[in-house]
């Protein structure tokens, strides 16, 4: 499960509610497209915005609608209490897998840190996905401490952040990380643009936002470099640059994400829990500019 | 209410619930020692671990046994509909002001933190004070930002980061902040090692965290610093400095106040919210032993 294609949906709401309707089109669209699993409540599905109560909810409609297809749920939270709630939940609902970040607002130190995942992983009994992304959670994890992590019970994946460009460093760095882990231990990598890279490198899996929403395009990439093409895999990362252009102009994919949902009519303006925004005026503009020009208008309607 | 001293108290809880006893007794202690005011749910009061409900009942706790001393209550949440909950439930508790951090997952944009005050202002009847900690947030604010904010209705007061140990570089920072905000708004000093550089270069208030433990030692400081007192500040700062050495050496104020809480029985261990842990093994005898050195233990009973 943790392999291939990840395809993360938003997670549409606005200050009433969460917009399920929309949310289930996306699942059904992700599920239909074939690819390997569908990551919800993760950043992109604006996991930590929502209560334990929301995420049940959303827990069971994304796993009603997914076609057999495995679901991966998000189950971060600031408090173990919740992040032990989020499990629950979710393990009711019938997902196939968990993901874990270690969320701070005091910044956590190692010891808490693998404490939290022994804690969770003792209660658990479906596999589970170490979610590091220093970007949001402001938790750095050493190697040292993933390969302590990686050995507890029910740990069978690691979501790393991007790797640097140069694909015999980013080797380097897979290689390194895979000596600590046991090897039933997929590593996954997350950071869109790096991807191809990541994939050709030799992670198992791509954790994708761009999947959420243009599940073909990132199966395509996906396929490619899981059959050793290396450049088809490069080639359609750079087909997409115009949208890792994006990312890099708006600190990050979540709000390129949520406009081009909000442009492409996939769900109601707006999609983003207050304070966040979408993209509005000139830059809302630009992105309906590079979906157009992507020809990706077709495939969200699809 | 947003000058002088005001005394940052824990909120000691377990993973089954609040220490109610124990926090209505750091109250009543505060209010008893003639603190300025009292800053409930604070960082140092674990705000971001608490659901709204918990933070309803804290807010009507705290007011309840305060004794007519003012209450400022931490309304910051990742979500503007739980920080617009939280207001409304401090206003009814009776609180006498409300402090408001842009928590953050995603990265807030200037304009996204202008809009949370902007919102929150609009349905506030009491005082705002806004809380600068990037530490925690991860969000800086820039000084136009202020600015902007400052000119909001209801804000009153901003709490802000360490200043530089350098006097009269602090003072020019505090002097550059007061031009861009209106007069009858507050600067107050945060990070305890910088308080007596703070109120020295011309800050209004002290937002204390060891002032929610040993509000004597803090009201001496800040009382020299209002009478002008430069240099006696300084040497009530000076006496506290292996409390400032324990914060640095342990990434921050919390987890040492937290244990100094625990070892003195002032609250039952553990008082931190999982995955925060107080400090063990030799790190806490440290820090028993600084207490004991400073002769703090007597005033913590009183």
């Amino acid at each position: 499960m943790f392999t291939g294609l990840s395809a993360f949906p938003l997670t549409p709401m606005n200050e009433q509610g969460i917009q399920e309707n929309a949310f289930i089109r996306s699942v059904e669209h992700l599920a239909g497209a074939g690819v390997d699993s569908i990551g919800v409540l993760g950043s992109t599905g604006s996991y930590a915005y929502l209560s334990c109560k929301e995420r049940a909810r959303i827990a069971r409609l994304s796993v009603e609608n997914a076609g057999g297809v495995p679901v991966i749920l998000g189950i971060g939270a600031l408090r173990t209490r919740d992040v032990l709630a989020n499990a629950e939940s979710a393990q009711q609902a019938g997902a196939s897998g968990v993901l874990l970040a270690p969320v701070s607002y005091q910044n956590l130190t190692d010891d808490e840190v693998f404490d939290l995942y022994a804690t969770v992983c003792h209660s658990l009994s479906v596999p589970l996905c170490v979610y590091d992304n220093p970007g949001t959670t402001h938790f750095t994890f050493s190697d040292e401490l993933h390969g302590r992590i990686a050995h507890l019970p029910q740990v069978r994946s690691i979501k790393i952040p991007p790797v640097v460009s140069d694909i015999d460093v980013a080797r380097e760095r897979i290689v390194r990380l895979r000596m600590l882990i046991p090897s039933d231990v997929t590593i996954g990598i997350s950071g869109d643009p790096a991807a191809a890279t990541g994939l050709n490198a030799g992670c198992d899996a791509w954790y994708s936002v761009i999947g959420g929403l243009y599940p073909q395009a990132a199966l395509a990439l996906t396929r490619a470099a899981q059959a050793g093409d290396v450049q088809q895999a490069e080639a359609l990362s750079v087909a997409l640059e115009p949208i890792w252009a994006l990312y890099r102009e708006y600190g990050g994919s979540l709000r390129v994400a949520a406009t081009i949902a909000e442009v492409t009519g996939k769900v109601s303006q707006p999609c983003l829990p207050q304070p966040l925004k979408t993209l509005q005026g000139n830059d809302r503009k630009r992105v309906a500019q590079v979906v157009e020009q992507l020809g990706l208008a077709f495939e969200v309607k699809s």
